[in-house]
Formats: C-alpha cells, sequence, structure tokens
C-alpha cells in the first residue's frame, strides 16, 4: 500500500520472483473499504509506505469487526508481517513510529544470490488488483503471469514505446499493475520516474529534469496540464506521449495540450482487461481531425485492439452474433484473449459469468464502424431505454461538453411515466460563466437530430466522482428518479 | 518451393489458416535433396513457382528412387495437388506448360467468408523449416504457432521496427520463414517489398522507391553493397537497418555501408532458433567502436538475447553449470525458452538430445563477459583441441581479415602428431594481390599473443560454401588432414 514510490515499482519484481503474489492497494481506501480488502486477500506481508502505516495497522489490530461478521467475511485475525516504507524524496520524507521493520533495511538483510522462483504454471497468478469500484463493491482480479506478460508486450508495440523510454508514473501502479506499464519498462530497459503527488508544476518539472517521453493516466491529468498556469509550464524538450483512458477530454482541452507539445493517444479498458486494450494512436485521430469529420463522433471512437489481445468484437449478447459493421447498430463490447484477468479471485461464478459465451463481457455499449473501429456508445446500465431504442447518454455529454460554458456534463436515465425513460443532464458551468435549463436544452435542440436525445432537465453542480475520478451516474440516477419528476 | 514472391508471403498465413503446416522449400535444392525432403514431409499441397514447377514434377514422378529405399525413407508414391505460381512481374514473368491449377486462379475459387481455423493447442506446428545441412543432412525442424508468435513479438521489439516499417525481402522466406518477419511485418501492418532476384542495383532502386526502412540476410548482401559500382547506388531516402546473421563482414565492408546510408545490426542465431536469437544493437556496436576497443574482440560479440526468449547462457556442457564472466573461460552456447523449435520433426531423439539438461545446445563455444554479453568463440568442432585447451579459428580468422591483401578467410584444425591439432589457414587474396605463406605467417605473428595459433600452414584459393553462402569447414578440414602435412 503505496504511492508511486520507487519501493512499490520493485516490489512489482519481488513479490514474483519470490513466488508470491502481489496486490498493490488504492491508498485512498478507507478503513472500512480496507478491512474488507486486507480480510478477502489475508496476505502475509504488508509492505506499507509510512504515510498509511497506522492505518492498516489499526485495521490489524482491530478483531472485532461487525461489518465482516455481518457480511460472512472470513473473521479470524490477520497476523501479516508489517514493513514499513520510508519515502526518502526531499520534498516528502514518510517517516513512523510503529516498532516495524523498514524497507530498505528489510533488503540489506536479503541473499544478494537469491534464485528468482519461476510460477510452476504460466496461468498461475502474479498479482491482484482491484476495481475501482464504479459498479459496486471492489472486485478481486486475479492477473497470471502470462496475461501479464503479453500484456506487457501489447503495450510496448501498440504504443511505439522505442528502445530508452522515460516513463513519467502519472498514473497510479496499484491501477492494474500501472497499466503494466510496470513490467513493460523494464522489459525496455527505460527510466522510471516516480511522483509521489501529482501537479501540473511537477509534470512540467519532471519531463524537464529526466526527458520523458511518456506518461499516461486519467483524463483529469489533460484538464491539470491544460489549465495550469502559465509560470508552471515548461518547454517540453521533446513531444511526450500521453496515453488516457476514461472519459475523453474536450476539444479544447486536447488542442492546448497539443499546443504544449504532447501527443495524446486514447485507450479503453478497465482492470479485467489489465489496462487499456483497445486504442486509437494520436496519427489517426489527427488524420480525421484535420478531414473535418464530426469530432464528436469521432471523440469516443477507440480503434483497435492490442495486438496481444486475440479479439475485440461488438455482439449482440443474446445471440452472440457481432452486429453489422454500420456504425449505428449497437451491441455489447466483448473482448476475448490471453492478456485478459484470470477471473476473480476467490468468485468462480462471477467469473463465469464475466466470460459467458467465452467472451469477456465489458457491460459497454458500442458500433462497428467500417473501417474495423470500435465506438464505444455508452454504459449498459448508463443508456436510456427508448421502447426497442438505446440511446447513449455519450453523446448527448458530447453535445452538452461544446457548449461554451459546460465544463463538465453528465446525462442519466430519469424515469418517465408516458416514455419510459427520458435523458436528464447534470452540468458543471465554467468558472465566472452563468446559464439555466432553457439555454442548454435550446443549444441541445440545435445540435441533436432525434427528439428523444434533448434532455428534459437540467441540473447545475458539481458533479460525484470515485476515487479514480469517475463522475458516479449511479448517483446521479438514483437522486433524480428519487425526487421523481420536480426537475428545476 | 519459390523464391521471395508475394504468393510465398502470403502462404505463411493461408496454409497455416487452413489448419496445415507450412513447409518453405529452398529454390536452390537439387532432385536428390528435395527427393529427401518431399519424401519426409509427404505433403497434400505444393505450392510452387513455375521456374521449378518441372523439378518438383520430376520428382513427384519418380516412382523408383534407390536413394531412399536404401536409407529406409517411405517410398510409397507421392501423390500431392501441384500449384503453380506464376511470377507476374514485369521483369521476370515464369511460366509452365504443365497441366496443373494455377495459384491466382485456384484462390479465384475460394470461400469470400471462409473462417480461419485456429490451431486446436498453440504448441501445435505452424510451419517445418531445413536446416542449411552445414552440419550433414538437412534437418526438419518444427516450429509451434505459440514460438512463432512469440519469437515475432521479440523480433519487432529488439530492432525496434518503428510502426510503419517497410521491409525489403533480402532474406530468403524459406530460412526460418524469413526469420519470423513474414508474420513480424503483418502484425506491425508494414510493408513488404518482395524481390525476386538480388543485386545491388535491386536493393538500391527497391530502397528508393518504396521508402525502406529495414532489411536483413547474410553477411553478403553487405559485400553486393560495398563493392557495387556507384552507377548502381542510390541516395537513401533515410537511413535503413540492416539485420546481418552469419560470419559478420570485414571493418572495411562495415564502413563503407554505412557511408552508404546503412545501420547494421549484428544478430546470431540458427534454424532451431526461428532465427536469430542473440543480438547486438547498432548503437552499441558503434558506441564500442567510438571508444577505440579492439574491433576484432568485438566483432564477434553477439550481445543480449531477444526479449522472449527466456534465457541464454555459456555452461560447462558437462557440469551444466554456467562460465564465469570473465571473457576468457569457453563454454557451449545454450538457449532456454518459448521461442524456439517445437522439436525436430519425427526425430523425438534428436530433438531429446538437442535439448538435453533443458537447453538447447547450439554446438557454439563462447565466452561470457562482465556487461551480460556472450561472445561467439567458434563451432564446437571446428575449434583446435590443444591438450585441454580450445583455440578459436574465428580469433585467428579475424586476424587474417585484417591482413589488407585478405578478401576471405578461414581456418581449420589440422591434425598433427605433436601438438594434437594445430591451425591451418586458408585464404582468398582481393582480386589482384598476391601473398604468400611467409608474408601471411608473419602477419600473424605479429598480430596473435599464443605461438599457438599461428596457422602452421596457409593455402590460397576459392573457399567452399554451402547454399547459404557459408565456408563449408569440414570440407577443408577432410582436404588437410587427408593430405596428411603435405601443405605448401
Amino acid at each position: 500500500m503505496a504511492p508511486n514510490v520507487p519501493a512499490l515499482y520493485e516490489l512489482h519484481f519481488a513479490v514474483p520472483m519470490a513466488g508470491a503474489t502481489l496486490s498493490a492497494l488504492n491508498v485512498s481506501l478507507d478503513e472500512h473499504a480496507l478491512t474488507i480488502i486486507l480480510h478477502r486477500l489475508r496476505p502475509k506481508i504488508i509492505f506499507v509506505d509510512s504515510e498509511f502505516a497506522h492505518l492498516v495497522s489499526k485495521v490489524i489490530d482491530n478483531k472485532n469487526n461487525t461489518h465482516l461478521q455481518e457480511n460472512h467475511y472470513d473473521h479470524k485475525p490477520l497476523l501479516p508481517l508489517l514493513v514499513a516504507i520510508h519515502d526518502v524524496s526531499p520534498d516528502h520524507r514518510t517517516q513512523c513510529d510503529l516498532e516495524v521493520p523498514e524497507y530498505e533495511q528489510t533488503l540489506a538483510t536479503g541473499e544478494s544470490d537469491f534464485q528468482a522462483v519461476s510460477p510452476a504454471d504460466e496461468c498461475d497468478p502474479i498479482s491482484v488488483n482491484f476495481t475501482s469500484g464504479s459498479t459496486g463493491t471492489p472486485k478481486a482480479v486475479a492477473y497470471s503471469h502470462r496475461a501479464a506478460y503479453l500484456n506487457s508486450l501489447g503495450l510496448i508495440l501498440r504504443y511505439d514505446m522505442g528502445k530508452s523510454p522515460v516513463f513519467l508514473w502519472t498514473v497510479d501502479m496499484f491501477r492494474c499493475n500501472g497499466w503494466c506499464f510496470t513490467w513493460a519498462m523494464a522489459a525496455l530497459g527505460g527510466i522510471n520516474v516516480c511522483i509521489r503527488n501529482m501537479s501540473a508544476k511537477i509534470i512540467f518539472d519532471s519531463i524537464q529534469l529526466h526527458k520523458v517521453t511518456h506518461l499516461c493516466g486519467k483524463p483529469n491529468i489533460l484538464n491539470m496540464i491544460a489549465e495550469s498556469p502559465p509560470v508552471d509550464q515548461k518547454p517540453l524538450p521533446s513531444v511526450v506521449v500521453g496515453i488516457i483512458a476514461g472519459t475523453f477530454p474536450t476539444t479544447r482541452v486536447l488542442e492546448r495540450v497539443q499546443e504544449l507539445g504532447f501527443n495524446i493517444v486514447q485507450g479503453y479498458g478497465m482492470t479485467e482487461a489489465l489496462g487499456p486494450a483497445l486504442i486509437r494512436p494520436w496519427r489517426s485521430w489527427q488524420h480525421h481531425h484535420e478531414d473535418n469529420h464530426d469530432d464528436h463522433n469521432l471523440k469516443y471512437r477507440e480503434g483497435l485492439h492490442n495486438i496481444t489481445l486475440e479479439a475485440a468484437d461488438v455482439k449482440d449478447p443474446t445471440t452472440m452474433q457481432s452486429v453489422p459493421s454500420d456504425g449505428e447498430t449497437f451491441g455489447e463490447v466483448m473482448l476475448r484473449g490471453n492478456t485478459l484477468m484470470a477471473g476473480y479471485f476467490g468468485n468462480p461464478e462471477a467469473t463465469r459469468e464475466a466470460f459467458s459465451g467465452g467472451w469477456f463481457r465489458t457491460g459497454d455499449i458500442g458500433v462497428r464502424h467500417v473501417d474495423g473501429c470500435i465506438e464505444m456508445k455508452d454504459r449498459a446500465r448508463d443508456a436510456i431505454v427508448l421502447g426497442k431504442e438505446l440511446i447513449s447518454t455519450l453523446d448527448i455529454e458530447a453535445v452538452l461538453l461544446s457548449h461554451p460554458k459546460v465544463a463538465e456534463a453528465a446525462v442519466v436515465a430519469q424515469n418517465d411515466v408516458v416514455a419510459g425513460q427520458v435523458p436528464c443532464a447534470f452540468v458543471k458551468l465554467k468558472k465566472g460563466k452563468c446559464s439555466n435549463s432553457g439555454e442548454i436544452i435550446k443549444f441541445c435542440e440545435e445540435q441533436l437530430q432525434k427528439t428523444a436525445m434533448i434532455p428534459k432537465s437540467v441540473w447545475f453542480g458539481d458533479l460525484p466522482t470515485n476515487s479514480t475520478g469517475k463522475v458516479q451516474k449511479s448517483v446521479l440516477r438514483e437522486s433524480v428518479n428519487a425526487i421523481g419528476k420536480h426537475c428545476p
């Protein structure tokens, strides 16, 4: 349990090479979530950054957790060895007063000629990662050595990492093992630049100091860069490739970061796919852009799958037939191949369900284009159901985001006695801007072809997000449907 | 059986996708060798370039081959379907008058919605390739789908192929499936430039016309380029990476091709390793060169193994212990990993022997350096045995090649009643140069530290080579030892 410190990177190798399984934990877990996860994993050793040592110690020592009993978790006491990692970087030293072994001192007692333990079977787990929990309780996802290895190679090939990349750690290593870039960078013999905390200033300073070539992470990194004060911005030594997965940023943000010297590649993935599985390379995006294609339509087109993934398709989830490549027919995005999770840790039933029909069910709605690209339309649970038709909330959000006053937007399905479901918009305005429902709805009427896509109501304010920065649409959906039709 | 025509490239995909196993045959096989190989393989279909159709037809129709009977081969008649490939390139059209189906017409009758057959097991064979036979009868080497796939990825990574490589086919596709670049290029979506015959003019013209980025093959390609008349040489649109495996060319040739715009990467491999398994990247070579290290010593240092190969080591073949990394202690170069052959086709005994001790025995002598590099010293059977000591004939050849009058050189062990074995040199002089044994031996005395390394006799003339251009040291060894000590 540590932020992106060098020790966590080292443990991505040390733990598997000792024949054990690694689980890098989210440092923003609260006591309750950490209790559940530790009782689920029952680790033998916990390496913990000193900043979080007291929290971990408290969870371990809590002998009587009623929540665990209620949820039928194994509540036998946890007896792991605790090892504290002290951050020694000048700008953020961490220490702790617990009487536990310290990481570097522990290392110094090791055998220098220790022979790494190879897995007995390449399908044995190398790590367990937890989903972000945007769809309920975080799920424990087991990665095999084989999947991690092949996915790492796939990343290198897809992102054309070159021979001597310098990688800035702006994606959390506890997120799909840093999207497998932990292992990919070692395979390349590249340089890892670990940063504990992230800010635009730290990003620019690190790029200039270490001649960074690649970074990746959530779209908020781009917002951070685009909106940084000019005093923090430094000229880049050379083009920096940024690989971004999640809701894609606005054209304005993209253009700004491009001006600053970044090339942005869009990824689509999930914990179960070990990170990004589909990507759209920068050139193709730029090319489309230059051709003056409709930018809204391209924004969510995810391109082709990693070369090491066997297949990605959009299928009718009942018949398992591929939808036609017409750019219109909705289906479920499904993945198949060696680079997917081995399964949900200790949950064969959920694993069977996730792979039913021989394909990993992403739960995302998409269409197929003639050029082979898959375009994401929505999360299945987020789409608006209108009789037999599905309406993509992402398509409506793309229009809202193109409004000059709108900073963020989320659209959810609101139950309606007549139509079944209608779109309801939540909007965060840019600083210093003011608007009202009428103005936003009128704009949508001008931009959207289908009447059914025009939001019936608009709410203004901050959007709720989870620990990874994803907008929690379930929260919005619940709130709007609890209120009923009394929208402003 | 075809030279590097587009059809042969296509068949690298079509045959495995039909659920069959591919064997690309050397077009320089004579009737006798082809008879042995076809009775060994017993193919269902033979796709043959029209130039070789009569030869293949003759071998198939020969019902009474006494050689086969003598060697206990299955001499039941071969009944393959013959399909003729007609080369339609303007500079070399091939036709044949046999009444057999034509390739393109046969393709046109195919099902456009044919579903590719996946292998039942990834360890099933995708292809069978024959060794060059420098160590006796060509051996049939089976490649698995898994090995071919991983080795293709390994090549891309090791040679930093970039996203849009343009590959000039100067390596034969029947040689380790074009060192697996057939599949690697498809994985990258690169461009294949197929050439039927090779000359410096064709190489330069192709590079300029198609903006070639990569080529690979035998060292004689570099000689061909370096010695080409200026009228055939064209300025390269950008640096072309050349990957060369086999006896390394002289510094003079390397410097000349570098001046012409090529970056040369050295590879070391064999049919059983699916092509190059160890390589030394250009930068490292250049770097050493600039540091004014001894070029002779560096010439045969092969660097590190492909990332997809599990391990390469230099071991005592009896104890299986790694030799010390001192750059001096001889051992056998051994390889281990997923990217090696599945085994010798139909010969489990030879397979067991090749992998005895869990490592693939290359039969090459090498040393390990402190920097992790392996340096090749000699073929085990070529080295000179002096009591308990081995002398590398390559080390002596490197000195001979540095003599200003020497074009080619080969050193073999000559039996000696006193010393056991002594070095005997065979030298081909450059055009218009003349020399004698005394001059060459004196040069060696000045350059070589150990007296035992100085050739006791020197022969002048052309060196015998096999179909891949390798000097046949066994022929030289036999001839010199048949003559006894009556060397000039």
